[in-house]
């Protein structure tokens, strides 16, 4: 099978939903596009070429998704999707600058080709666009929570970089800080919906849940993925979180399942500034021995059953199994 | 004399209305002080460290001096002091990762001390603090003014960093980046307590335009003190902008009157990658020659008038003297 197919295989639940929603979808690409379309030339350039390249949407998608399900009948929706993906598109542009990244949606990131200034202040100017386009919207509620989730994203990055080389990171510090850097975008995309069509408490609870234990599996996945991937088909290199020093799920459970002797293997490697191949290759050997890549899932699919066990609490609603199938997904996705 | 005591005069201003205004400017303290307190301790530390520095906290005394000016009797003016300080103080974050900053407000400079990566996201969480602030006021107007500006402020620092080592820089787009990157936030802290207090179109001119022409003011004296400044009061190095290749209004004056073969030695300085010591002892040669020094000062003063001129159509309060007083300071001031 060709890698295209593959990977057209393995997000073959996204792209259904793209097609059930490409009506709204086109116009949250025209916003888009209108939106960072400026006076300077560049920053429609710069902005345009992270924003514009093949990236899933995944965010916007459930913000549609369930605004259809709910039987949203405005157009403040188009907005809000729009909003969350200029919020994603800044957390990136920072990103890459923080992890000094090469590769971002299948092409030369940002900073590689700008430089790391412009990308810092391009993710400024989404950041403030998102909250500029938000206030279209009139609603307090939404630009309270909106701003609420920009701060928690900078906090849980704070974190993240803060816990760097640290390998006594413990389980429950890793889970706040990939709720806060990853799992809340998530949560709100699935939550606003439910505010923007005034849902009763137990609505909005069942897909702030959804949203939430969604967003937790899609980052467990991902670094999950980082150590065990198919790095053909991927198309990204394995292991760049541990040759960056991030400590991820799989490292804390590796590493507390290890013997003495291998903990100061891996002790030795996350002392250092930089970490070699054969370090990753002796990680990986501790990381069998230690049933890693198997307990890792497992772990994740903890979230994935919360995930499922929320969209089952919503009754009659046949769209419901989009959300299925995207939860499905992320047991198999490869990027 | 000594220099603290010199610096004392120059501020004097300042230091006047911060005595006037002690009891607003002690609740904007403490709004500072309570908003950047996270669970995160690594964030109260790092935001604390640049936000609680000796900064002048020009624009908040601005915001309140004009509020109070404006006889405004509500509590929002505290909050919206504190929006613009976070806004301001974010971009400074950002600007030290830009510019390889290595002091700030006397102080070692955050990147150099937590480094890049947590300047940048404590810059983010400034801004989404600033804008959850915002929320507080309930003010729709308000916050799409803050939306706005903090856009602005992101394309005047990307217009800035496009624009580095070009020497053919127009004195017009030159006018375009400083109006953005600083006039703009002046600019705001003048004229939203105008929005504030429900002034009639007039007056809401009147402040606009003194807090646009004081901003374009202040930044025409930072470039000028950049060259000509007195670097033991100043306490930091004369040349900051040259070796950063930065082009400003006393470069392009400079450069503009400058001989054919002068204009030859400018253009090979900002065609290298680094200007030593000796290239900016012969570029304030040129400038003597090319009188850049009273020639930027006169152009500054321009915009002083326009600024005095817009204090002076208000009429029956006294407190403006104030406004007078902080416009004359940007003349003699040194830091």
């Amino acid at each position: 099978m060709k890698q295209k197919d593959k990977k057209n295989i393995n997000n073959a639940p996204i792209q259904r939903l793209a097609k059930k929603l490409s009506n709204p979808l086109k116009q949250v690409e025209a916003e888009i596009k209108k939106n960072i379309k400026d006076q300077e030339g560049l920053i429609t350039i710069t902005a345009g070429h992270l924003i514009n390249a093949e990236g899933k949407r995944l965010r916007p998608l459930l913000t549609l998704h369930i605004s259809r399900m709910l039987k949203y009948r405005g157009n403040s929706h188009i907005n809000l999707a729009v909003c969350i993906e200029f919020i994603h598109n800044a957390t990136l542009l920072h990103d890459d600058v923080i992890d000094g990244g090469k590769i971002r949606r299948g092409e030369i990131s940002t900073n590689q080709i700008w430089g790391n200034k412009i990308s810092v202040l391009v993710g400024d100017y989404l950041l403030s666009k998102a909250f500029k386009l938000m206030v279209k919207n009139k609603s307090l509620k939404l630009l309270e929570i909106l701003s609420e989730t920009s701060l928690i994203l900078a906090r849980g990055q704070i974190q993240d970089v803060d816990n760097s080389l640290n390998i006594l990171l413990s389980e429950k510090k890793y889970l706040e800080i990939i709720n806060a850097k990853t799992a809340e975008l998530f949560r709100i995309s699935c939550y606003l919906p439910t505010i923007l069509t005034n849902q009763n408490k137990s609505v909005q609870k069942l897909f702030n849940d959804f949203g939430l234990s969604f967003g937790m599996a899609f980052q467990l996945s991902d670094d999950i993925l980082d150590y065990f991937g198919n790095s053909k088909s991927m198309g990204k290199i394995i292991g760049k979180d541990f040759f960056e020093g991030k400590i991820t799920y799989p490292m804390i459970h590796c590493y507390n399942k290890s013997s003495t002797t291998d903990k100061k293997i891996l002790r030795r490697f996350f002392k250092k500034k930089t970490r070699s191949k054969t370090d990753l290759v002796q990680t990986l050997k501790i990381m069998k021995k230690t049933n890693t890549h198997q307990k890792s899932l497992k772990f994740m699919s903890k979230f994935l059953k919360k995930a499922k066990k929320n969209i089952l609490k919503f009754e009659g609603n046949a769209d419901k199994v989009y959300l299925d199938a995207l939860v499905d997904h992320l047991l198999i996705r490869e990027k």
